[in-house]
């Protein structure tokens, strides 16, 4: 009312200082989470579940992204398609279940009904001239990406996912995430702002003190590290995962599995990075043991040891590809300060569980992992928020994708507000 | 921020497209909810209860309507007062229970008394020139209708309720609702907004599917239907409807007992709409056996076989009047996307529990009735919230009562809008 | 949206009725909130709580004052230290808990570290040129009182506040707050605007039907009383409190113990006021007995019927010390309709519980009296949130001290609203 001016969205991206977290805006205004949803998850490719999810006609899944809920289903040929989950007739949520199946949509209020590629076919006591075709459910742009889905709400999606598309399915084929089924989901809410999440995700500089589990497979050193000021040990260390990460490099060039680093983050709107990455011990798979946690390998692989592929989408997803499982994460934002993950471990579309995996031992480590962030998220959360806060320096050694998430995160609403003057 | 140039209420208003569901922020907005409260229950008259819950001198309730708390209270003169809930001295709230019965009012804080005519009559430690008549409690205006008690908030009430009042005395006199007493109660909330409440009550489109235990002794036709398009079994129940309603009405000639359609549902302050209509099988009440629920018939009925007496009225209520009990309801917003929903049960004030009636038996339809309008009502909130939601149009046939709510509700808008500008 | 012109804070300020509770805005509105946090509690200083909370080095405790999170210490050198509670890395908060010890100050996300007295001492992977010294924590103004600690988050803290210490001091001594522990805290939620706590807290008025338990040993005459009108049993009842009172003003000048009332309230941005006060019955302490309830006294006092020392401070305060034990009070906002109080109980430090005292007995006046308070806050917020609720008349006899808060709450307001159009 007196004290707080209002800095204009356009003057605080103008403003924004690189290799620095945001302002405390972006991170706990109202009005800039509205715009987040209006100009970031309202018009970029959105991760929002592995096909898996939705392996058989008429399965689907829903989602919130702000308030826009959708429908994602496999249809009558087996196509993937997105609708918004709201009834033509007197806008009644369709389907308020996460999931389910069904042979059409029918309204619970009047009964409404529309086939699953969203045509309307039944909807009584309508008058003579009423026209069927004009009131189908409206539909939202869905790319199948080799088995991961993402959906855009905007009328005219960026058009540089194909080039994301092209880049990535050398990558992902392998895994044969299309022969999948979804082993085990969780839905965490985490207390804060989805950037915070993200930013936390981008790093490995918190790994060692917070992610006991994670930290057993994964190397820390793999995301980057300080070259100078590394005690005697810590320059130990980091030899030592030279030397085993070549031997990787060795391995994935034999199968003829690309692993060469990707780094499509900032410059573009469908931004991306991918790296295969080499796992501790026994090399396997990001569990306790680092060996497999499902005896029936992804696709048609035979090779156990292949270290693990990331991948990381802008704005709201990354992923873990193992030889013997994969873990999807997708970021939804629910409020200001707070932020919607859904996890999903996938394993091969014959593995059978009690058999080939025990679901405990495939979740444990991302379970533990999952929660360690989420209380880091909140701590972050409670302390943008105090008027004390300004921004600080991210390192620039380990912070070099968080670096990126802010800046493709500043570009973009940059373009945004640019075309919403022009 | 950016994506929602705020669109000002009157051109909001003067674009309402006829015919069809309102425009989304008429539901979600909080602006518009304050709007409502202030245009609309704060100027309109409102049903708060039957007369029958403070049948006793010194017998009150309270109700808040939105931050507005009013008591409602029988005098010691028999007469029946409303006043503000607020002590007018350190501005405490005075009754903070649903209801009760009291001598005097006297405020917990510092005990400054009120008469229950409102004066101001103990207030200790004041000055010496300190004026107690000019501290009396803040009158709010009331009339009770045949038993049902309207109050408004504004400073000059509607002129035109007194039209309502004479064409609705004689359809209201048989059933004696001032010789009744409250035999069951129920505060339901609803997580939508009011006039998403309003809108299903005003329609029986969605009776068929949604109201099983409703639709036992209600006809979804009495409330229209689409003259084409019905199968031939359809056909067949609307001609039985209509030789069932003629039978009714010879009945109704016979005991003097009006019944004819009044519609003041629009183009008018106090917006009313009243029709007596048959009641399936037994003919008698809207119960499971659609027999009365109570032995004792309410006022001096003699005919159990009466159907049942609706009567809406404009902004939030309705009513239906039986020949052995009547189900009175008051709808009150509590939010944006949450709204109250009182409901009373009334049966002659000399009928007996256990003896006359069971409270299982007497309630049991509208229980379920609003529980299932509640899940409508939820739904369909979420639906509209969705930036995907557009207008939907209404059935002429089955809907025209929904589309005179939207149209009384924009009219009154308009009218208050136009008011404040001049 | 239509009804409500936005009345401007310089208007409501400057209209400010005197002899009367404030207009409604003043505590509901969220804005006026926010105004308050930046402008009172981001300006003046703040009683936080006793030094007695942190009596050994690395003893810490935490209070959020709005979105304002500080850390009080007990640094090395058993100096009192305050600091905005933000890492100034990535903003993480640093100490999540309400209180306990430490050695040094570890952020949990990526262990920069920090000592008592502030300084980085540790951040590991920042760049070669990465300054420590710009990255200390920030420090927040802190003043100890005699054992009361005082905080301020302005840049520039009110200067008056040497006056309100050289004026107190003589008062606090004898009661050797710094050589006490606390012996039980409570922090309890009121459900109303901090000014409504403050408010309450300042007049006995409502003392007499409201808290059974402490009027006990207090006199509600102690804080006025209307000189007409009062009843020959209030009569009688004014004068035996004028014959004990004078009582122990002889005492008190026998012990050399400061009793005279200082009222600064108004005038002044440290306000404050002090009386030292008769104790009914035994006269000792204020408790259901009236009897000290711990043997060993407070400082070097010797004599138990000393009355008890009342201190206020505006904006956020009051405290009552007796022989035997002090009970200090901390009010802070957390929403524009609640409200923390904190409430600790100090004996001396060489106090055994058990022996020298039992927290039951120490605690229960005071326990329930407070409850009772957020009672009728809880009441009072509700009223005035009522549109029907205008500005109600303050007794000039029992309520002057409300009326002078109210006052320098609107002085404040005045002085900084100039300050910034300056």
């Amino acid at each position: 009312m007196v004290m707080t001016p209002a800095i204009s969205l356009p003057s605080l991206v103008a403003r924004r200082r690189p290799g620095h977290t945001l302002e405390a805006p972006f991170y706990t205004s109202p009005e800039i989470y509205e715009t987040d949803l209006a100009l970031i998850f309202g018009r970029e490719w959105l991760f929002v579940g592995p096909s898996a999810e939705v392996r058989e006609p008429g399965d689907y899944f829903t989602v919130d992204i702000g308030p826009t809920s959708i429908i994602v289903l496999r249809d009558d040929d087996m196509g993937l398609r997105a609708f918004h989950n709201v009834c033509r007739h007197r806008g009644a949520r369709l389907l308020d279940a996460p999931s389910g199946m069904l042979a059409k949509l029918v309204c619970p209020y009047h009964q409404w009904t529309y086939e699953l590629d969203g045509a309307l076919i039944h909807a009584e006591h309508m008058a003579a001239d009423f026209d069927f075709s004009c009131h189908g459910l409206k539909p939202v742009h869905l790319r199948d990406l080799a088995g991961l889905i993402f959906v855009c709400l905007a009328d005219e999606p960026p058009a540089d996912f194909d080039a994301l598309d092209r880049a990535m399915r050398p990558y992902l084929a392998p895994h044969g995430l299309e022969r999948t089924r979804v082993a085990h989901a969780t839905d965490l809410v985490e207390e804060g702002n989805w950037k915070l999440t993200m930013e936390n995700n981008r790093e490995c500089y918190h790994c060692a003190t917070n992610h006991p589990e994670l930290t057993i497979s994964l190397f820390e050193y793999g995301f980057g590290f300080a070259p100078n000021g590394a005690n005697a040990d810590r320059a130990a260390a980091i030899d030592a995962y030279a030397r085993i990460a070549s031997g990787f490099e060795e391995t994935w060039e034999r199968a003829g599995t690309p692993w060469r680093e990707v780094d499509c983050l900032t410059g573009c709107a469908a931004g991306f990075r991918t790296q295969r990455l080499p796992i501790d011990r026994a090399g396997e798979s990001q569990t306790l043991s680092t060996e497999v946690a499902c005896r029936r390998l992804l696709g048609d692989l035979t090779e156990k040891r292949l270290g693990g592929l990331s991948f990381w989408t802008q704005p709201n997803a990354w992923h873990h590809l193992m030889s013997d499982h994969a873990v999807t994460f997708s970021v939804i934002p629910l409020g200001p300060d707070r932020t919607l993950l859904r996890t999903r471990w996938l394993v091969h579309e014959d593995a059978v569980e009690g058999v080939d995996y025990d679901v405990e031992r495939l979740t444990e480590v991302w379970r533990e992992t999952n929660a360690q962030d989420a209380h880091l998220v909140a701590l972050t959360q409670k302390g943008v928020t105090s008027p004390a806060y300004v921004p600080g320096p991210y390192s620039p050694h380990t912070e070099g994708l968080v670096e990126k998430f802010a800046q493709w995160y500043v570009e973009r609403l940059a373009a945004h507000l640019d075309g919403a003057a022009a």
